[in-house]
């Protein structure tokens, strides 16, 4: 297979982060297609030109379109705003490219459904950047799910908050608008949890949200009247699984002190697992088995015991990081390609996650008063 | 004032809690009435002489009447079964005494609502005893939120869980019925959580819930059909405060690992304090102040700086345990009564969380279906 | 049994706690002799007379010569300066009392020898009072450990750090003397440590010291020049063991921060223990079985299955405070009165530990030069 | 400057670090030279090939010497077994070529000696891969300490543990020999805490040493009687600094469930810091400073504000990694021969650490037995 070439469409935070994955992945993992970094797009050209001589790209573009069409890009990644990737996802589709877009897929569900048929008559590759998902201690939360380590699933609880909106004079942005940014902390960060809560309980059933702007107004950055922020700060549902299992969810921007905080607990009828994204080096696990006097949550580090952690270190507890994970998702990605599969979560893997967090955000539940 | 005199019914896990309680809170506290440990009554009759004799109480009962009329005594303490405590506290203060009864107040809302008629009747002190808003941990985080530390109080979340009833083999018992238990983790556990909610949220306005009972049927104890387990296992409901925040709250009785995990995180526009009983000499407070590069969540040990704390001891650090928490309960109920004021929470405070947990009980939430 | 007499000298942080101890502990344990809080000693008079009341003593008295030779009193306690615990132990224990005893036993090894002598000869019980040995936590290593849990011990760490001596402006005091005081941290706090080394691996039998002075003067508290600082701040040394092992151990009273900070480290060829006063309700564990994808520290959190824990409260997680442990210690000494056995650490016993603690300071480790 | 050409000798554990760091640098920090990954060195000639087109090297050879002699070389990464380092370093010199060696320098101190002589002479940058010291967390400790956030410095503990010998039925391998690895645990673990210790507290002035070899023999591989160990499982070491200062240091290739534990405190007179190396993206941090109500221990979780972590990802709290740490130890290298200046730590720079090892292996105490 000759190297597979990588359109990069941003150089921002995850396009530094795409650039570093595609650049890294054939020497971390020796049995994944070989990528080249072939062209990067960003505007205006001169940064472009700079970017690539800088993530080690061979050609820019300041035009997605020509890079989208381009005959020696193999994969477009897609790191621009969230309100541009519906027209380059399906753009490049049509051109007949694999597609590894950012999360979340789109502003909305009719764009999310678009992007989600153009893949399925491409017939190519699709996948959203659910990074999180590729975490050695999250797939071995998984694995032990699987083997029964904790028993029959009964309940989860899954929070993930950030404090980039807590500061009630942060200046308004683009981000409070529903026209630029679509939903708030649901779409920011929710939607990570909700990737993570379908991989150990499996699909969402049904939801009863409640959401919350907290900041109402922000501080125009023109002067003048504050702006109105059109969106959730704060956004809370009680989720009831496909099996039947009672789940509870909340994600917040305004969450002081929390730079990274994704913690979920699965509960089962022989066990516990827990995990904290901010220490994404550690599983908690407690089992039903052996001695009270010596049962416990026990902190397990990961390791080469943790596929595929050992490709980047064979030494125990040395830790991953953050960039890591899209190395982990960039080799899935070339995999899914090389065999001709699916790759998870493609495009409609990831729709249902977009029906979730819109679903929260358009219920309204019955309260009782007191 | 001569020293008030104790009548204890129950001497079961928090019967020898109350005992512990009078027995030293003269000692820890100086500034306290004294009280006498005049009377206690069990069943059978052998049993309150052996338990007095331990406990330090001048005389024995098996008859809780005899005990709620004697003249001797001043303030019954009520740990009886929950069913029983509605009898016991109208009794005792219909006989004029101050009545210190455990929690939850009862087993229905009408039982509840009829103590706090009787206790308002009688113009004596009530208290129920939700023993940890007593912990200076606890305390500070309230006077934290008072002084203005984190802002205007924006989230609320709080779980409470224990494990006692994980084991899906644990035999059927009393507490799986409506008639003799109630609300299951609802009743038992998670009105500890909503009193500390409403410490430091303020009141309840609505609830929207949901109650799940995992372990549908328990084996018969005597052998045959498995028996039906009648209330809940895990209940979730998102809260709104009277000041309009949005709160989260869970509890389980099935939550493998956890022996008394009691977690609150208040979200305030400046800040947020974080709790864990388990761990319940500590607590964790983010403040958006000074350099970015040194912020983060501090670790507060308890000690004199948080009051009654040096009262047990000068040095911080050393900790206090469980039973003392019910010294500092029976020094503000001793003042109360000496001071002729209300205790908090009395049976009219305490009744607005049986309402809230009866609410979360009886609600079904409005789902969207995915 | 008729109820042993308690005879309390010293009414402060310890004498305090002694009292709490000997009042709940036939409350707490129904197995134990009863005490009866006979006689309390104080200067002047009238604040024996009134902690005696608020205690729960009998009598009070402002002669401690009167309380050791009183007819009434068959235990001595003494919470009093360590300069007086000689002189009092010795004249208590020559009147025929049971002597329990506040840790380091005196100023000097010749004074703890002399203790050692006077206790030999009287046939009377003594106890030092190392109450951090008494912690379930602490004793379920120690059966661990005796279990087999984690193999052959190989090495052992301990450190045992307060602040309350690290600010430099604090004014000098008689704890700056070795007249008054002895040693500094070593005395103070690392005994502690070192009860709790000797516990869990053997007696030393060798050590290497090092002590620091850090704040080598201090402003005096009449103003003038500033006073010298005459002990240490800081100790450390390398232990030998008499089975051969290793150990490391320090303290420190000038450790900003660490307000009861103990934490040791018992390593082994299949496991290792881990152990903080600061959360004295949990004991780490690693042990060398199953999997290596699942194993990692467990935090055990202590309950019933980790006697005497039960006593206090019967669920787990619940958790033990400071003067819970004080309250095991008297029962061990009541327990060792009644049984005409030894208690541990009986005088004879806690000499090993002040000739540890006065080898450290006195050695003076060979150096070699960089 | 044109691209630096990378010669990189050896393809194991911190080969593909080398290979990860020197592919990725130019793409995370814009501003560094961009290096060539022009040879890469392993035997057989085809496990060099195959590896360099994993790693993306443009040559492969089986033969060091071409390496370290080829006119496209600058650098000359060395990550073989210990015992090849003082060769192969000081022939890099002598070719004129600049040197990254992993640690530690060498297997003795002539060998050690011999290399710094030979960077001294060559004129050419050195640098000895401590790349833990690369830690924007370890940094901003140095920052701290320089602007006096704790005060004057009084004491520095810092112990590294792992677990990889701690089974004593491991079999024997040549890392027990003198011969093949030198020193045990020290020179393996220990020097990378004196590399630390030293930036926080400046030099050691003098030590004083224990060494354990605490599995004695180990199972021949080829059976037969069981080989003897020869070097530290467990080292312990009291230092002094050049400023005084007393310093406690231990390591341990035996201590059950540490993977890459390394701890050090820092204590000063104001403030007290706190770091973990398996919990690498957060310091501890307490100052005397405010409330004593609210001081406690402040978890500071890594970010943007504490450079270079931003040149990762501009989101604090999203983790930085084992292989990030040699990213920034590249770009520290280069930066340090576009400059023409002396990178840190050189060869004369790490000469003091192994200096300081081997007085700890050679140093034996003068014991007081008890």
């Amino acid at each position: 297979m000759s190297p597979l070439g990588i359109g990069l469409i941003g150089t921002g935070f995850m396009g530094k982060c795409h650039a570093l994955a595609y650049g890294a992945v054939r020497a971390v993992f020796g049995d994944v297609p070989a990528p080249r970094l072939e062209l990067l797009c960003d505007t205006p050209a001169e940064k472009a030109s700079a970017m690539a001589e800088q993530f080690g790209f061979a050609r820019a573009t300041d035009d997605w379109r020509a890079l989208v069409s381009d005959p020696a890009i193999d994969i477009v990644c897609i790191t621009t705003p969230n309100k541009l990737h519906a027209e380059m996802a399906i753009a490049a589709l049509e051109a007949g490219k694999h597609v590894h877009c950012e999360k979340p897929m789109a502003l909305t569900l009719d764009e999310a459904r678009a992007m989600t048929r153009a893949a399925e008559k491409s017939g190519r590759r699709t996948m959203v950047g659910y990074n999180y998902i590729r975490n050695p201690a999250y797939q071995h939360a998984r694995r032990l799910i699987g083997d029964g380590a904790i028993g029959r699933l009964i309940h989860f609880r899954g929070f993930v908050d950030e404090d980039y909106q807590a500061d009630p004079n942060l200046p308004w942005t683009w981000r409070a608008t529903q026209a630029e940014a679509g939903l708030g902390a649901l779409g920011d960060m929710g939607c990570h949890m909700l990737s993570m809560a379908i991989g150990l309980m499996g699909p969402i059933a049904s939801v009863i949200g409640d959401i919350r702007t907290v900041h109402e107004t922000r501080p125009s950055p023109e002067g003048g009247a504050p702006r109105p922020v059109e969106n959730d700060d704060i956004a809370s549902a009680i989720l009831t699984f496909a099996g039947g299992q009672q789940g509870l969810f909340s994600t917040s921007r305004s969450a002081w002190g929390r730079k990274n905080s994704m913690v979920f607990e699965v509960h089962g009828t022989q066990g516990t697992i827990r995990f904290d994204q901010e220490r994404m080096n550690e599983l908690q696990l407690f089992r039903n088995e052996g001695d009270a006097a010596t049962q416990g949550f026990t902190t397990i580090l990961t390791g080469p015991a943790h596929p595929p952690y050992g490709q980047f270190t064979p030494a125990a507890g040395h830790q991953l990081g953050f960039n890591d994970l899209k190395v982990i998702e960039a080799a899935e990605f070339l995999r899914a390609i090389a065999d001709g599969k699916e790759a998870y979560p493609s495009f409609a893997d990831a729709l249902t996650i977009e029906e979730a967090i819109h679903a929260i955000a358009a219920s309204s539940g019955q309260r009782i008063e007191l």
